[in-house]
């Protein structure tokens, strides 16, 4: 049945594919971006192209204000993007904190005023061990508030909650989605780095898909 | 115990009362206002001035940027503010979508950075029948998610949300606080309407108290 759904996209590849998927099961879609003084702000133009390539509404919200909340990432503040393995304990830096909760809670304010009653996200389960708000458990009970929050419920549908990046990957593929459409490295340089936490798990989703990454590095 | 807390303050009078208590629970308070486009962005000088005063750190993030997303309230668009009574399905036109969530979210979001472990948040009984994310269940839920949304817990303190706003008065008054120092009305002129729902609730308030409002009315 096709619906009205909002999907938080970020021009990576997991909220590329997680928009794709809505776009192909028919809903009526409305894509969702947000410009939180990330480095990689990259990323938010790759998102507006793929948006009119697939003809499908989208806003990018500046919440930079924000940020004299939210300190302490590296994400969004001076202090310098980790490299090495994801899962590495450096790797906690990048987290911004309480940012899904904050997505999630303005997302699903805009799916109220379209009357929309779902909200996609690409949650996945390569970021349980870091991230808390990407846990299972973490999108249970933001489903479940998100339910009686409002006159209207609105569910949390994350596709791939269960699935690692690879899955996601494996799916696109098959879909046949182009990856080259994507933003994944934590610097906002020209071409991926090739070494940060984001950059390293991206191309290993490529190497155990026995694929290769469209995407130029440096 | 003395704690760090943060104190969602809107310079009204529930969140006023709360803050003044949290104060006089002898917490390290770091207050919170947000001006999401409001027309009756008075209350925020009220706060910011209330606080000077009490010596409390005291934050204003702008957040209007986000009402390109949440239309339709009266109180951030072009739509005229009821009159008539609070209960009244009139006042339906005054929610912002998700409000509470969005604002619960970002105020745990600053709890985090700060490493304090509690958010108060002034819900009240009165408040029940009009807004969702005002009720029990919503704030019961909302503390749920919190608890496990980052690596520390965080804990939504609701002093009164099974109190009306007659008792959260009562409450103020027995602490000696002077409520000249609050902003209601829902309209941004220099004296408030009486009119709105939020000043008939008021004023209903301080009637049920035997008192007198210090405020002056147009």
């Amino acid at each position: 049945m096709s619906e009205k759904v909002v999907v938080i996209y970020s021009g990576g590849m997991d909220s590329y594919t997680v928009l794709n998927k809505a776009v192909r099961e028919g809903h009526e879609v409305y894509a969702l971006s947000f410009n939180y003084g990330q480095r990689h702000v990259k990323e938010l133009q790759v998102a507006a192209d793929v948006c009119a390539k697939l003809g499908v509404a989208h806003k990018v919200v500046d919440i930079s204000a924000i940020n004299q909340l939210l300190s302490g990432s590296s994400l969004t503040d001076d202090i310098d993007v980790p490299e090495g393995h994801y899962e590495e304990e450096s790797m906690k830096s990048t987290i911004v904190p309480n940012r899904n909760m904050i997505l999630l809670s303005l997302a699903v304010g805009y799916a109220v005023s379209l009357k929309a009653n779902k909200v996609f996200y690409g949650a996945h389960s390569g970021d349980h061990a870091i991230y808390p708000d990407c846990r299972p458990e973490f999108v249970k009970k933001m489903d479940d508030v998100c339910r009686i929050a409002n006159y209207d419920a609105v569910k949390i549908v994350s596709p791939y909650l269960n699935n690692s990046k690879i899955d996601i990957l494996t799916d696109g593929l098959k879909m046949g989605l182009d990856y080259a459409d994507t933003w994944t490295c934590y610097n906002g340089r020209e071409k991926a780095c090739g070494k940060c936490g984001a950059c390293q798990e991206r191309l290993e989703a490529f190497e155990l898909n026995h694929a290769t990454d469209p995407l130029p590095y440096e």
